[in-house]
C-alpha cells in the first residue's frame, strides 16, 4: 500500500473502532487503522485483511502520513478524557481543513466544547452519533453527525456508503446540524430506546400478570404485533427472549435473569438536559426511575410486605380481548414517547440553532439503530409534509390513531392499578395526554399558591399583565408591571 | 454604637436581607448591615431601627471592622456570579477564623466549591438554605445549614433564636453536615414542595372534575382536611386562594388566573442531582413536568381537538364519597414523595460523606417552611426510632397508613383515568409503590433485551457470576466474569 492513499483512518480498534474500519473497508474504502497497542493492528490486519484494503499504522505519524488530504480521522475511544487525550495526540499532526471524527458516546456540550476548539486551529471536528452496536458498527448502523457543512461535504459519502439503508434504499444518515447537533440527536434516540423498552416491559408485565399468559404465549403476542403497526427490532427480540429457555433450569430465560436492570448515563442525560430545556419527558424518565427502582435491592426488600389489592387473572376470553387493548395501549404510549423525544430535539435545535430536520431524523432511525421500526417512516412522513409541526400529536394521522387508542388505553391503565401492576411509563404517557387536551388545568392554582406564599405575581387569563394578591392584606390585586 | 461590637453582618439588602437582619435584631443581636448601594443601608436603619440594634456600614472596611471576632458574615446576594463577587471582595479583609455565610439559593456543588476555597484561607465557609419566603425571614424561617462543625458552633445558637419553632419549641435549625449539606437538603426540600403543591393541584383537579364541586365547596373540603393528617400550609394556603372572589369579575380567582405554571429551578436541580445519584423522585419529576407542560401553550393549542372519554360527573352522594377518596390518595401520595425526598437526602449524605440526619431534617422542616406539616413530626419520630430506616415506607406506621390507603387511591387513578383528568403525580406515586413491593419486575425483559443488542451481559437470579447468552449463535450462555 503507497503512503498518502488511505480514504479514511480509524483510532481506536476496540470491537466498535474495528467493526467500522471492516465496514469502510468492505465499502470499497481503503482504510488506515491504528491503536495505541499496535498488537491490536496487527491482529486486525491479520484476521481481516482479505476483506478490503487496510494500512495498518504503527505510530500516529504513520496514521496520518498514511491518509489523503483533507485526512478524515475517526476517533473511536471510550468518551470522556480518553477523547480528549488523542484530539491532543493529533491535532499538532493535522493541517487545516482535516476532518476529526468523534464516534464515541460523546455528551454534545463536550462535542460543542472540541468543536469551537479545534475550529480555532482550522480542522473540522465532527461529533457522530453511531447506534446499531457491535453488528450495526459492522453491517450498517445508523449514523447521526454534526459538525460543518463543509466536513459533512467531505465525510457525508463515505457515511452513506457504510449506513444501513432504510426499505426504500435511503443511507440512514444525513447531516444533522453544527457542532453538538449529532450527538444530541444520538442521545435523545437512547432516551427514546429506554421509553420503548419501558413501555414493552409494562406491556409483557401486564401480559403476564393480569392476562395470565405465560412467557412463550407472550412471546407469539409479540410476534403478532410485530406484523403490525408495531413492527420494529425490539419488538422482534422481545419475542426472541420471551421464547428462549434457560438450558440449565429448563425454565422461562426471563425467569431466571435478576430483576434489576443497569444502565449506561444516556437516557439519565436525556431527561437532564431535557428539564434544561423546559421539555416535559415524562416517558422517559419514568424508564430511567424504572430501572433505578429495580435496582435499589434494599428498598425492595423493605417493601415487600406492602400492602396490595386482591385481583384474579382474567378468564381466557377476557384475556384475549385485553391483550389486544394492551396493544392498543402500547401504541399510543409510543406515540407519547416519540411526540417527547422530538420535542425535545426541536428544542435543542431552537437552543443552539442547530435546524436540524425533523423528518431526516426520523428517515435516518428507519433502519441500523436499535429503535428502528415501521412506525418511523410515518413520523418522516408527517415532518417532511409539515416541518413547522409544533408536536408529533399535532399530525392528523397520529392525532386520529392515539384517539383511536384511547378508550382501550385508559382500560388498560385503570387495570393496571387494580391488579397492583405498575405501569410508570403507559400512565405517564397517558397523563401527557390528557394534559395537553385540557381545556384548563389547575397550574392556575399552582400560580395563586406561588404568588400566596412568595408573591411570585401571576397572569390572568381575560387580560395582559402581571398581577398580585395582597394576600395578608385586604387582598386586592395589584398590577406588577 | 461602638465598633467591633455587632454580633453579625449582613450584606445584601433586598427584602430576604433586611428581613433576615430585622429577625437578628429583633432577637436582642446587634446587627450590622451593609449594601452595595449605601442608600438601602440608611433606608433599612431609618424605617426599622427601633427595631434593635443596627450598625450601618457603608463601606465594606467599616462593615467588616464593626463585627466582633470571629466575624460572622451573612451573604444575601442572587446565587451565582454576584455571591462570587462578594466573597471575592470581602475574603481579603477577613481574618483566620471568620464565618461567612450564604444565605441564597446556591447550588451544593457551588457551595462545595466555595467552602474548599475559603477553607484553603482559614475561613469558614457555611451555605445555609433558608425557607419561608419574605415573612419567614422575618418571622422565623426554616434554617438548613451547611459547613464546619465549628462554623456551626459559632453561628448556631444565633440560628436557633432567630428559626421558626416547632409546635414543641424546637428551634427550625440544626446543623446538617459538612459543605453543601445545607443547601442539598434545601433543594430537596423544594423539591417536595414542588411534588406537594402538583398532588393538591391533581386532588383539585379531580373535585372539579370528578365530583363536580365548585371552588368555594373544594375550598371547604382543603379546610376539613386541614384539621386532619393533612394538616400543613400549603393544605392552608390552597383553601384560601380557592376561597378567593376576584373582585374584577366576581369570578372564583382560580378561574381567571391564567393556568400556566412558572417555577425558578429548583425542582429541576432536585431530579437532575436525583438522576445522577440513581434515585428515583418520579413524583418531584412529574410536578415538574407537569408545570412545563401547562406553559406550552403552542403544544396545549395543538393537542386541543384530541379525542377524550365521556365520562359525567358524578352525583352528590357518590361525588362525597369520591372526595373521601381523593383524601386517602393525596395522603398516600405525599408519603411518596417524602420517601422519595428522604432517600435523595440519604443517597446525597452517602455519595458526600455528610451523615445527614434524617429526623432532624424532618424536625426542621416541622415550622417556618413552605412545607411545614403535622405530617413532618412524624417523620421526624420514624426516623428517630430508626435512623437507618431503608425508606419511609420501610416504617411500620406509614406501610399501615399506605396500606389502608391503597384501595382508594387505585380508584381514584382509575377514575382519572376513566375521566381523561390528569393525575401524573397521583399515577407516578402509586407506580413507585407498586413497583417497590413486586416480587419479580420485568426488568428481567429490559436485561435480557439489553443483553441480545448490546451484549451487556445479566446476573441470575439462581446463582452468582455475569452471564451473556450467544443470542446470534447456539444460545448458549457463557460466563463473562
Amino acid at each position: 500500500m503507497s503512503s498518502s492513499t488511505a480514504h479514511i483512518g480509524i483510532t481506536g480498534l476496540a470491537v466498535m473502532g474495528s467493526n467500522l474500519a471492516r465496514n469502510f473497508a468492505r465499502n470499497g474504502f481503503t482504510v488506515a487503522v491504528h491503536n495505541r497497542t499496535a498488537a491490536k493492528t496487527r491482529a486486525l490486519v491479520a484476521e481481516f485483511g482479505h476483506e478490503g484494503a487496510f494500512v495498518a499504522a504503527e505510530s500516529a505519524k504513520e496514521f496520518v502520513d498514511a491518509l489523503e488530504r483533507p485526512r478524515r480521522i475517526v476517533v473511536m475511544v471510550k468518551a470522556g478524557d480518553p477523547t480528549d487525550a488523542v484530539i491532543r495526540e493529533f491535532a499538532p499532526l493535522l493541517d487545516e481543513g482535516d476532518v476529526v471524527i468523534d464516534g464515541g458516546n460523546a455528551h454534545f456540550q463536550d462535542t460543542r466544547r472540541r468543536e469551537r476548539e479545534l475550529r480555532e486551529r482550522g480542522i473540522h471536528f465532527v461529533g457522530v452519533g453511531i447506534s446499531g452496536g457491535e453488528e450495526g458498527a459492522l453491517l450498517g448502523p445508523s449514523i447521526m453527525p454534526g459538525g460543518s457543512p463543509e466536513s459533512y461535504a467531505s465525510l457525508g459519502p463515505l457515511l452513506e456508503k457504510i449506513a444501513a439503508k432504510a426499505a426504500d434504499g435511503t443511507p440512514c444518515t444525513s447531516h444533522m446540524g453544527p457542532d453538538g447537533a449529532g450527538h444530541f440527536v444520538k442521545m435523545v434516540h437512547n432516551g427514546i430506546e429506554y421509553a420503548d423498552m419501558q413501555l414493552i416491559a409494562e406491556a409483557y408485565h401486564l401480559l403476564r400478570e393480569v392476562a395470565g399468559y405465560s412467557p412463550a404465549r407472550i412471546a407469539e403476542t409479540f410476534r403478532a404485533w410485530n406484523r403490525g403497526r408495531l413492527d420494529s427490532y425490539l419488538i422482534e427480540i422481545t419475542a426472541e427472549v420471551l421464547a428462549h429457555t434457560d438450558a440449565a433450569t429448563g425454565r422461562p430465560f426471563v425467569d431466571v435473569v435478576a430483576d434489576a436492570a443497569e444502565q449506561k448515563g444516556t437516557g439519565r442525560w436525556t431527561v437532564q438536559i431535557a428539564l434544561d430545556l423546559g421539555v416535559p419527558v415524562s416517558g422517559i424518565a419514568e424508564a430511567v426511575f424504572a430501572r433505578s427502582v429495580s435496582g435499589h435491592a434494599e428498598l425492595r426488600a423493605a417493601a415487600r410486605g406492602l400492602a396490595g389489592p386482591t385481583a384474579e387473572a382474567l378468564s381466557r376470553e377476557a384475556a384475549d380481548a385485553f391483550a389486544a387493548r394492551v396493544e392498543q395501549a402500547l401504541y399510543a404510549s409510543k406515540i407519547v414517547s416519540y411526540t417527547q423525544g422530538f420535542h425535545q430535539i426541536r428544542a435543542g435545535s431552537e437552543e443552539y440553532g442547530w435546524g436540524v430536520d425533523l423528518g431526516a431524523v426520523a428517515s435516518l432511525w428507519r433502519g441500523g439503530c436499535i429503535i428502528r421500526a415501521a412506525f418511523l417512516d410515518r413520523i418522516r412522513v408527517a415532518y417532511d409534509a409539515r416541518p413547522a409541526l409544533a408536536s408529533l400529536l399535532a399530525d392528523p394521522g397520529f392525532a386520529a390513531e392515539i384517539g383511536a387508542a384511547q378508550q382501550d388505553w385508559r382500560t388498560v391503565v385503570a387495570a393496571a392499578v387494580g391488579h397492583g401492576i405498575p405501569v410508570p411509563a403507559f400512565s405517564a404517557s397517558l397523563a401527557y395526554y390528557d394534559a395537553l387536551r385540557a381545556e384548563r388545568l389547575p397550574a392556575a392554582l399552582t400560580q395563586g399558591q406561588r404568588d400566596f406564599f412568595g408573591a411570585h405575581t401571576y397572569r390572568r387569563s381575560d387580560r395582559e399583565g402581571s398581577f398580585h394578591t395582597l394576600w395578608s392584606g385586604d387582598r386586592s390585586e395589584v398590577r406588577t408591571d
